[in-house]
């Protein structure tokens, strides 16, 4: 498998098309966006966990899973989030216009926001965009993908195809946000299309696996925004399904792949980040302690700051695995690497030329291993390094 | 009750002397300290909850409670954390010589370190400082809160005097850390000295209330420290116990608000920090909530970043609300107030006049109250802005 170009001609699957416009809440830049399936697809989504989860969440939770979606429409700048019955009316509007304008009903459209929290959407400036954004589909993700970033620097698609048994299929993906905190806006959104032919149940239980392999394991600072959702169409436009356990074994690794390619990209954009940081947690005793340990040295301004001055700092790593709750006893087995270097091992510092550690950390990506020694469960998650740039961005954005 | 000046001369109750000399682990500034009590004293402490506690920490833990407790002594820039046997062996050794020198036996004296972890203690430079540090005692806390700082900008100490039925006594308390991250020293260490008399029982239920109050309500980025440790000392040197109910709510009290004094004092003093943030959660259903909530936002980067900009971001206030787990049913009676402007109320943004939050939010307090309307417990936790100064110290210190 190879992973397209996140920049430049991203193909969408058979049967997608895609486009992006400026409708007027933003200045210049795309604001709004919509994919839509000459096919209704199967459709699925998982959503962020927060407890006031923005009027599109709600929308979107009483819909999925769905074996008749059509379009997915995405507003950037306003996140309809806190916005009571209100929000809700404006965003079933929202539906009607683009469901009347693709002659479909509403139920068949989905809808994701991103934006400022607690302002009603602007409907003057959206509904009247809609025609245009259905008359400017084509069959390429990058006009979609520009219109859903909000303090994204760079549009974030992935594309590959599998050679399955039955034939040929391709997996399409989308994606916005950042690893780091947004000023207004910390949501992150993800778009996964296929043209193979999926179940509902596949559907979700796929984007699941993937999703917790991958979105759920990028840092963005603890919060979990009012809007985060990840979505997966499959339409079946090839006709193709999963007939063997190798075709189903191959696409779930692809989706994997696409989710983990597109996270990836969602944390090395992360405001002011200068490194990619990946932190590899191995043979630990469950996965939900593996997946715990990985994200939370992801999220430490400790370790951030001590990775951005590309200094091998240890007793951080050691003393944030430490505020887990992973217990005493497995001290002694524990082992700690960074940029492939041991630097702790049998319970105590292992010696080592600190100028070719600093050195090793002068690279874009940052690689921390923790082994456990103690079970068989892993996790990989990712993060960013933590600037001046990024409080700068965060504190003078008003 | 008057707290006394935080810098100046901090008196120590009856019995207590301390002392703070350089013994050369650090260039100039004080690096050991010592705190002695003329009777043997009932001491507790409570702990850092990491999984690897350093030598120090397990040492005291085998200790404590105990009626019979003579000195502490606190070395500054080792952390003697993640420093195995030798670590234990090296800790001992500097009890020993303590002891030696004050001519009482190894358990009457307690240990705390702060500093970078991983190195093994500079005994060469340790031990023969303990002889000047024993001569050089006073009945002041100013020479020990030097010694024991770290990062720290301001030593910490204040101390009140109550008029308890049966008499007059003092409690002075002193600490080091910072509300925010350390280079290599993230470690907060307290000490809480009285010449009350107390039984162990009574240290150690009163301590732990108060740290729950208070240090265990500050923000220091949500690693705990290897290190951790806040000490009651009651040397009963007044000879004044709590006779009455009266005087046992009148000590509860001073001793909550002395250890809320030196949290407070801790936040302030963060990295980089400008603003000291206060968050007080009111009506919650149940206390592990609202001490849950209040502390999550002294904690988000999202939040700290706004207050920094002193812009009245209410988004990202409610935004870490929801993604605690509260519960969807929260957000109809959920009230937000921020300098005192109520700025989210009945499921919706309030309107308020966005310059004169602006102009509020200038002042070196922030209040965020949140009242969810929903209980009877309430919890109040402080943290700091953050700044570019903070990430600056912290990326480019080595």
């Amino acid at each position: 498998m190879t992973l397209g170009p996140g920049v430049g001609r991203t193909l969408l699957p058979k049967g997608f098309f895609a486009s992006g416009v400026n409708c007027g809440v933003r200045r210049y830049r795309p604001d709004i966006g919509l994919i839509t399936s000459d096919y209704p697809a199967v459709a699925a989504a998982v959503y962020t966990l927060n407890s006031f989860p923005a009027a599109p969440v709600i929308y979107c939770k009483g819909i999925l899973p769905s074996d008749n979606i059509c379009a997915i429409v995405t507003n950037s700048g306003q996140a309809n989030a806190a916005t009571g019955a209100l929000g809700i009316e404006n965003n079933q509007l929202l539906v009607d216009a683009v469901a009347k304008e693709l002659e479909v009903i509403g139920s068949q459209v989905l809808v994701a926001s991103t934006g400022v929290i607690g302002h009603q959407l602007d409907m003057e400036k959206l509904l009247p965009s809609v025609t245009e954004l259905v008359d400017r589909v084509t069959d390429t993700a990058e006009d979609f993908a520009l219109a859903i970033m909000t303090t994204d620097l760079v549009p974030k698609t992935v594309s590959t195809t599998l050679v399955l048994s039955s034939g040929t299929v391709r997996l399409t993906g989308i994606c916005k946000g950042s690893g780091m905190i947004h000023p207004n806006m910390a949501t992150m959104l993800g778009y996964i299309l296929t043209d193979v032919k999926l179940t509902t149940d596949e559907a979700q239980s796929y984007l699941k696996f993937a999703v917790d392999e991958s979105f759920n394991m990028i840092s963005v600072d603890g919060d979990s925004s009012t809007n985060d959702t990840v979505f997966l169409m499959a339409n079946g436009a090839t006709e193709v399904s999963l007939a063997t356990s190798e075709d189903k074994a191959q696409f779930k690794e692809a989706i994997k792949q696409i989710s983990i390619s597109l996270a990836q990209s969602i944390a090395i954009d992360g405001e002011g980040a200068t490194k990619l940081v990946e932190v590899q947690v191995k043979n630990a005793a469950n996965l939900e302690l593996a997946r715990r340990v990985a994200r939370s040295i992801t999220i430490s301004p400790l370790i951030k700051t001590a990775m951005h001055g590309e200094d091998p700092n240890w007793g951080r790593i050691l003393a944030r695995i430490g505020s887990e709750g992973v217990g005493e006893e497995v001290l002694p087995k524990l082992e700690i690497s960074l940029q492939g270097f041991m630097i702790f091992k049998n319970g105590g510092p292992q010696s080592f030329v600190r100028e070719d550690v600093k050195t090793a950390l002068k690279r874009t990506k940052i690689e921390i291993e923790i082994n456990f020694n103690s079970g068989s469960e892993n996790a990989t998650a990712w993060g960013c390094d933590l600037s001046k740039k990024y409080v700068e961005i965060n504190t003078e954005y008003n």
